[in-house]
């Protein structure tokens, strides 16, 4: 008898997540050697407390709400209040005017994705992505017989290349997704960029007839720094839909808690909204944690500590340039991409290991000869991390250091 | 230009849960005529409260772990230590021998059908379920290309007719979905049901050479009256795996919170477990959310307060059929699955509604001519509808009431 799962399945825990192995081989490591000589910057896992509103705002809701409405089923979109509060702090900070019909709460920025896309997707769609990307977009595109279809980075700046979008686009795209500030190179797209890309979108919605929805994922967007502005998309382009997360700027990835938000101006928005409501139940996903929604909705001004990763992302991005690496300085998120010092990154990330850094190829984000970090790691992981950072640049850079 | 959403998304709005459709039409119905004026028996929300444990854990947790490990990332299949100590509490009360590898932490019960199926079906496989059901089935396995093979009802005694299931799997019959305790009957499957379903799997198994799994939704396990004994399924049949959830034990819907038992006697049990692990990333649940699921491992002793419920089910089940209509008395979960008293059960449900009664039509189960009624709502609820009943039943029986 041949195995009985699903062939695709079978194919997928083959070709499992890079990232996610390397985590659960992290926490091995860290059992074998030691937490303290286990220098693990491979999973985006905030090591910055959630801010204190978080713990006050939980705490209240238990000991003061009714246990019925607070643990209970909601309308699958989420509690009213909650989506009307985010309706107004973004209306307050983007000059928009959502409403609560236009905000979905959502198991975290991936669940949201995955509602957007089963809402829009037929067999054979494309959904267009610029590499580097999170590696993930492939699965849930794949989720809904989608091809995911790539742009060629441009490894210098790691800034869109807007033109072989405009030659990619056909008939069949449905979607682009975005992602700034960016995971993995931490890049955030300029308002010119920004307006550049709208145009090229326009152009060829008008040119083909059809309508091509830009999906900004936005878990980032709280982190950036030296004062960079991230344009709100939905400023730019009436076919944009966000999917966003408070896994980064609460840090509370664990508890899936995000919102994808649907503006008025997208073509077929009733219906859009509609059947992302019963996508979200019918993926069983129902709806987002109820508490952590009430609990959010508190928290819509609470920042989450963006000098700890700023601290971090100078002494990490120092330390490797310092030492005859190369990569861009990032404007947000909390990631390095690091040039490899040789073609097969994964050897190098191999090699890496030997020093117990853990760091995860590119080819995972769709874009080999480079290695991701992710320094959301506490501040004396990398200092400690420095002496082997020095034996691995070693090997590859002689013995100057 | 035609819509750009999704065909079948298209086709899902406009088909969209009768039961969901009609949570969302009570609560609008209770802004109007004052919510004690509205009978909304359409949606299973449990009206207990969550166990005071379960308030005690959350404070607890909130106030005393390390909100980086609260909050965190953790393994997608779940904390280990919550895993090891779902699967000594099972242990402990079925006499199994799972540890945490058998257990992955879901969104709820829906989230961890959708994980299994994403991980055994391939487009076209069968999934057998006997009718009625809980209509969410159909959508869970057609998102993964599989097609849902309904097994006619028993409609005296809501039992399973286990000779159509013999006849209905075929060699492409991937899983059998079973229910028990039952929504909408609230039928529970005995021990000699249970083993000569098994025997049919077994012996179709041998016949046709493939593995059959038997997925068993339990959300309702600890609901029942009477002293009645459901049989723990994965001691009958080697290729079961368990679906719970911690909905209705814990009065926890809203929070999404379940797992999977996956034995080590399924067939390909470890490709299962991995593959599991990946469906449940990949789907975009990424894990359960974290919070809860510390919380619930901390209330494995807990109980939901049973006679309350008890007492719904005496109170509507007395005065329904004292009023003349039929339905077999349940013997576990809340719902009462009644005869319409016309073959249109929705032309039935929109008269009810007329007396502000809220009541699902059992074509939403695949049993039409029936209707279901969730009496997990206050007793003064069905205190306050019996009036309505009353005049709904005078339409139908006449005046005598």
């Amino acid at each position: 008898m041949n195995t009985m799962i699903s062939d695709k399945m079978l194919n997928m825990v083959k070709n499992s997540s890079a990232i996610r192995a390397m985590f659960e081989e992290g926490a091995k490591m860290a059992a074998r050697y030691g937490a303290d000589n286990v220098y693990d910057f491979s999973l985006g896992n905030p090591n910055v407390a959630a801010p204190a509103q978080v713990k006050d705002a939980i705490l209240d809701l238990v000991e003061k709400e009714d246990p019925v409405r607070l643990h209970g089923y909601m309308n699958n979109a989420g509690f009213e209040e909650v989506r009307e509060a985010i309706a107004q702090s973004l209306n307050g900070r983007f000059g928009t005017k959502f409403t609560q019909k236009n905000i979905l709460m959502t198991v975290g920025a991936a669940g949201g994705l995955n509602v957007i896309l089963k809402t829009l997707l037929n067999p054979g769609d494309e959904v267009i992505t610029f590499s580097p990307y999170f590696g993930e977009y492939r699965s849930y595109v794949d989720n809904f017989e989608g091809k995911l279809v790539e742009i060629s980075p441009d490894t210098e700046t790691f800034q869109p290349n807007l033109e072989e979008l405009r030659q990619k686009i056909t008939p069949k795209t449905k979607a682009l997704i975005v992602n700034t500030p960016n995971n993995p190179t931490g890049v955030v797209y300029s308002e010119e960029t920004v307006k550049k890309l709208a145009q090229i979108l326009n152009e060829k919605q008008r040119e083909l007839g059809t309508a091509i929805y830009l999906i900004s994922d936005e878990p980032y967007r709280e982190l950036v720094y030296d004062g960079v502005e991230v344009p709100y998309l939905p400023n730019y382009y009436d076919n944009t839909i966000v999917g966003y997360s408070y896994s980064k700027s609460l840090s509370l990835p664990g508890e899936r808690i995000g919102y994808l938000v649907m503006p008025d101006t997208l073509t077929d928005a009733d219906t859009i909204i509609s059947a992302a409501g019963v996508a979200n139940r019918i993926l069983g996903f129902v709806n987002a944690p109820g508490l952590q929604q009430l609990a959010v909705a508190r928290c819509l001004d609470a920042r989450t500590d963006v000098e700890y990763y700023n601290r971090n992302r100078k002494l990490l991005y120092e330390t490797l340039t310092g030492l005859g690496f190369s990569c861009i300085k990032p404007e947000g998120a909390f990631y390095l991409f690091v040039k490899s010092p040789i073609a097969d990154e994964k050897a190098f990330c191999e090699k890496a290991k030997e020093y117990h850094l853990l760091i995860v190829p590119g080819s995972s984000f769709g874009c080999p000869g480079f290695v991701r970090l992710a320094y959301c790691v506490k501040y004396e992981t990398i200092q400690r991390s420095i002496p082997a950072f020095e034996k691995l640049a070693a090997d590859y850079f002689g013995g100057k250091h």
